[in-house]
């Protein structure tokens, strides 16, 4: 299991995500290549893209742009011969710029199950190897009279597994969006000995300025973890209007690093010190009840 | 099962707590007889008193002021003959004003099992029947070299039993103060139909401004719960330093009434129509995937 050592995460809060993909996959590496630099400071270990990041955010949209993907858990996978042209583009960028790489998400299909759509994130080493994926469990079904109506379950599936990953500075978990709502995602990654729980995200101006930050703030208290979420740039002439404000807090809840609503690539260093939390005067709460509670012991 | 009603809670944030248990609990009397009337507005359903309202909050203190109460759950207890003189205020201020009262705290000594102390909160119908007592499950242990000490654990032990209680108007679950830490608690409570979760706690100085409001908002979100913490005043003279800010969030987090630091009582209006959240704009948060973790369902 990975040990917690200091690290550097950068946040791309990517703009211009357009109808034309080849053009949205271009500039995602192009801002890979600008979030490895450090920007005038020292260069990121981790990099996360936002939720959706190859097409338009939209149930209408998620077929058309779809890609197959075929991981499979503990099996390698080969890259040359994916048929996703996202994860060789995503994987040559983590391997250029020798960096950790959370693919924020793309739709993917799975021709292997009646072409069934996923909201799914990929993550790449520093080798360009696709080392996991996450399916978004929960999806977002909304209707607001009268404001916005959003269905997910209209073209996609739910994942059905949580997901974490070991790098070399940090146990981390990952789940996309509308996951950060239900805490046993995070409770789960946390007891599995999680540093850090990283949502690629898109709230929107209705949910982003009540809930964004308080349910990060929350994931991170209540499990002593770090928690990033990644969210695209607010375009207002697009179906879907983000939040943005792509964020990272500590395990006290306090914010490292908060983004505006614009395309900006924000870093936040990770201190494992904080956890000797002591020091900054909060008890930690390690010492759960699972005798009083054992039916949520993980 | 209670089902959902409109109802009115009023949190007694109490001061002038010292050294004389009588004086502590004649002005808690005069507090609950005060809230009662509805400060001018419509009388409350429910009163709830502060965390350890008859006794200066200290582990010095509890053994003195310990009370034996010997409730035994499912059982009816005979108020006349309870050796606990705070029993019999509360009983009585609860039947006189036709209110349920949630007790605060009190340091409770077990004489069935060794003379064990506890944290103790006691509940009262509005004929004056002790229905439900909850002992602090999570004891407070902190120390910040130069800055707190605290341990309840010296003299306390930790209650065993997670707490719920029905009313006229509503399924309520109890826990004090770093109970609410535990995301446990409300979660089990909330899945066992609780539309509410009340905190009497004291949270400090250190504490309180960092996690006091965002600990009951992530409550009030995760669970689509109200949730309300009832703290003692400020009293810069006492040995430990009380945050105040009694408050009461609904189930989208936001702030239905917060008070100041110094003595006050506080009222708010528990509205079931925020369930229907759509209409606010928020999805809800019931499409749990307990398939795929399966471990915290309850």
């Amino acid at each position: 299991m990975a040990a917690l050592r200091p690290f550097r995460i950068a946040l791309i809060q990517l703009g211009h995500i357009g109808h034309d993909k080849s053009q949205n996959l271009k500039h995602a590496q192009e801002m890979i290549k600008k979030a490895a630099s450090g920007g005038g400071s020292k260069p990121p270990n981790l990099i996360v893209l936002p939720e959706c990041f190859n097409s338009p955010y939209g149930h209408k949209y998620f077929p058309e742009y779809a890609e197959s993907v075929q991981f499979k858990q503990g099996e390698p996978y080969d890259v040359q011969s994916s048929k996703s042209e996202s994860v060789k583009i995503l994987s040559a960028a983590a391997k250029e710029h020798g960096i950790w790489l959370i693919g924020g998400s793309i739709p993917e299909r799975d021709d292997r199950d009646d072409g069934k759509l996923y909201n799914t994130a990929t993550v790449y080493n520093p080798n360009g190897e696709l080392i996991a994926i996450h399916r978004k469990v929960h999806l977002f079904d909304i209707e607001i009279p009268g404001k916005i109506t959003f269905k997910e379950s209209t073209t996609l599936s739910g994942g059905t597994h949580l997901t974490t990953f070991d790098t070399d500075f940090a146990r981390i978990g990952l789940g996309i969006c509308y996951d950060v709502r239900f805490p046993e995602m995070a409770m789960i990654a946390a007891r599995k000995g999680c540093h850090a729980m990283i949502y690629p995200g898109a709230f929107n101006l209705t949910t982003g300025p009540l809930h964004w930050k308080l349910l990060q703030q929350a994931r991170a208290v209540d499990n002593q973890i770090f928690v990033g979420m990644c969210s695209p740039a607010r375009d207002l002439t697009a179906d879907y209007h983000a939040w943005g404000h792509s964020l990272v807090v500590d395990p006290l809840g306090e914010v490292l690093v908060e983004s505006g609503h614009d395309e900006e690539i924000v870093y936040a260093d990770i201190d494992p010190s904080v956890f000797e939390s002591t020091r900054r005067g909060i008890p930690v709460t390690t010492q759960r009840r699972f005798d009083v509670y054992p039916n949520v012991a993980v």
